[in-house]
């Protein structure tokens, strides 16, 4: 006994004594009934205080592994073992469904070229953690728990924080929205929402329409849903609405999903005039509108765009996912749902059976960080910094790189469209092994094979010198490619 | 303009006053184009200091809802109103899916008897949030806010947070769990984790079997993923194994669904020689397991009890689904699944796909929380209070009430059965008259119409004082009502 003890740096030191002799009697080192040797014998062998060894068995006795005859001393209890019997091996390769097959298919984090240190990557679209005004987080933090403490620890309820959504009522009030007969579900951050309504969404028809290319995530959502994919081509100024159209006429969709501002992977804003008539051939086609609020507040110049759902007044038929998680910290996972207070009462009991709720302490620390003010200070400081990066990634982009088409109005990326015939994938190849990475478009596009020679780049998070080191890299080896 | 203007105590002036003016030219109150006041005539009108309308204005700048023609002042700059054309109404109820509807249906929080202020209310089974160690939460989130900072607040990763994922492993290996091929996944709380292994798994013959009563938010979770339930019955020591025989020789499933220590809702610990026969049955009839890990911590008396994974070995035939949420604080929706390595890759892509990843702050303030050490300390508080409270919850049933069996050896509820024909439906009816509410046992059975002689008593929450006044009140009531 403790020939193979190690005593880490980690924890109090009575509770690893605990722990190792709490596997001892698991694993069968130490049989039932036993005795265990006195505390002040295991104090010299050990070299421990007495109070330590006197705390850890008292601590294995509190668990069941121990018990006390008075005057005698310890001993091991009767615990289980496993049994031999009682041991089998399954297929789960064969016990899965082809949705989580098809989960792992379309999970991109498991394929493509990962970042190995010191490689310049351009395939993130999160913030630059470097920005965070962590200050004021803790300070939130601190704040809400001096005012609500023990309660904030205990369980929520599924529609969310009753101050968070009241906040962001009102936030979304002063981007226009009309809320009358409307009401809001706070979910596990965008990616929750969006697959909490696909959830809740008829599928009569089966199929869906929305940009091309769009939001990989959306994309991975909406075909493990089973939806067909009908993608809509980009202008410079949004989606192509006469294609919308003709689409419309020759097919029933169950709902419509896009992304109007800063849209993912273009960058593009669709403009005002756009939106309006977009919103006029919903209307006249009935086809709900699922609205992509991403990176809305990322605007670094021109005129305040409202979204979708506020050209629509007090009619029910957009549903809005919004999110702070590119705007202000990701690894909080706080998303909304505003929609049609009837939708919401569907989506909330989904939600309930899901996961009951979406974290408190995330919830209320953000709602804290909110109330002090903070947004508007950390968005102004963000957006000068993304601003600049965004132009000076343009101007690498376009004194370095043979594009043909280069997009994107704000945001945390830009992207890039080569001559059709021109393989991304290939360039990737070629740029990977002079470490430096992107995400191919492709990855963006509802057909496969799409898209081949298009690419995002994200710069939140590289430096101004490895941005133009980056780009020029990329910029020569398309130059070499192209012959 | 600023008629209806109310400064309230939450926010910054400054912010107040921007977001009234945005709230104005984006209702149409302020055309485009049209001069606003200058900061110094503002300033005045409002009795504020010229630096926060400055500051207001700057954010209206920044926003895009006004700009300055130099030498001249600030004007409105061009946004978009909703556009009555664009205004829609859908019958939502009609474009929702029957899985929505089912949601609701079974959604137990939308039904039956809230609890009023000043009830006695024994509905709850959450923890006791006056024991809850907030100083040393606090410390959790500031030690490790101080080790890492930033990172936390960017994206996570879909399989957990490593240094708790690591820690969890450890804490398996110590409950003699075999941890050879098998890896974990962390999710949003016990339910995401079953919701998730639910849509993972083959449903090739669309059934499961478990204890009935059981868990009620599984039951709704089975029926939501459209499995049939065979529910097999409870006895003192756990689920009747010959019923169970005879169900398995029956018919096949595709899982099996089990509550092994202070199930709820019957409080019951499965024995030691039980765990090893139904793990043998279900080896012989290879039915997967899933395990659910409830209360195991809350033990108050007799030895540990090792989990079924335990005795399991090295077989990977059981998926065990862990949280603390009942132990320590359910705000914090952390909780975890060991399996096979294989189905957790399977599982990761899932989660992935759903909501990203668990909120990493709740992962790593619990993880710093228990390297700190804190979890054996705060068992220790809470066991000893909520062992006295189900003892005096025992006593005050065994003095009052006309049952014919009590059950419950642990945890924070007693389940009560009356004789056949009793009704606690009509008891619960005339009790809330008097201001004493509980669960009927009803909600817990697979079948609809089953025990309705039956009820859950949590106690977690309830003070000693009203234990005893309710109790007394149900007893009383169901003498009445017997006759």
């Amino acid at each position: 006994m403790f020939n193979d003890f190690k005593l880490m740096d980690d924890r109090p030191v009575s509770i690893q004594v605990k722990e190792y002799m709490q596997r001892l009697i698991i694993k069968g080192g130490l049989q039932a009934h036993q005795k265990l040797p006195s505390t002040r014998e295991l104090s010299k062998l050990l070299n421990m205080s007495r109070n330590t060894i006197i705390t850890a068995y008292e601590g294995l006795e509190e668990d069941g592994f121990a018990y006390t005859v008075h005057g005698k001393g310890s001993y091991v209890a009767e615990t289980i073992n496993s049994v031999p019997d009682a041991s089998w091996n399954m297929d789960w390769s064969s016990l899965v469904n082809d949705h989580a097959r098809k989960a792992v298919e379309l999970d991109l984090m498991k394929r493509g070229i990962r970042a190995k240190k010191d490689m310049i990557s351009f395939t993130s679209i999160a913030p630059d953690e470097k920005l965070f005004d962590l200050a004021n987080v803790k300070r939130a933090f601190q704040d809400r728990m001096s005012v609500e403490g023990n309660v904030l620890l205990n369980y929520g309820y599924a529609k969310g924080y009753k101050p968070l959504i009241d906040y962001l009522l009102r936030y979304m009030d002063h981007k226009g929205v009309d809320l009358k007969g409307k009401d809001m579900l706070i979910t596990n951050g965008f990616t929750e929402g969006f697959d909490i309504v696909l959830s809740a969404l008829n599928k009569k028809h089966g199929s869906v329409i929305c940009e091309n290319p769009t939001h990989n995530t959306a994309i991975k959502s909406l075909k493990l849903h089973g939806f067909d994919i009908t993608g809509i081509s980009m202008e410079q100024d949004g989606i192509n609405l006469r294609e919308l159209e003709q689409a419309l006429l020759k097919k029933a969709f169950d709902c419509a999903y896009f992304v109007p501002s800063y849209h993912n992977p273009t960058g593009i804003v669709m403009s005002p005039e756009k939106r309006q008539l977009l919103m006029k051939l919903m209307k006249q086609y009935q086809v709900p509108v699922i609205e992509d609020g991403f990176n809305e507040e990322l605007r670094y110049s021109g005129s305040h765009v409202a979204p979708l759902m506020a050209t629509a007044g007090q009619g029910n038929g957009v549903i809005y996912l919004g999110s702070f998680s590119k705007v202000l910290f990701p690894g909080i996972r706080v998303g909304w749902v505003l929609a049609d207070r009837e939708l919401i009462n569907y989506l909330e009991s989904i939600k309930r059976a899901r996961s009951i709720h979406t974290s408190t302490l995330d919830q209320s620390i953000l709602y804290q960080y909110l109330y002090n003010g903070n947004l508007d200070k950390y968005l102004k400081k963000a957006r000068a910094e993304y601003k600049r990066k965004y132009e000076w990634t343009k101007h690498c982009c376009e004194a370095f790189i043979p594009y043909e088409r280069l997009s994107g109005d704000g945001g945390l990326h830009l992207f890039v469209t080569f001559n059709e015939g021109f393989d991304t994938r290939e360039l990737l190849e070629a740029c990977s092994r002079q470490g430096v990475i992107f995400t191919p478009g492709d990855n963006f596009f509802t057909e496969n094979g799409q898209g081949r020679h298009t690419m995002r780049l994200g710069f939140s998070r590289v430096t101004d010198e490895d941005i133009g080191k980056g780009i020029r890299i990329i910029g020569d080896t398309a130059k070499q490619l192209m012959g």
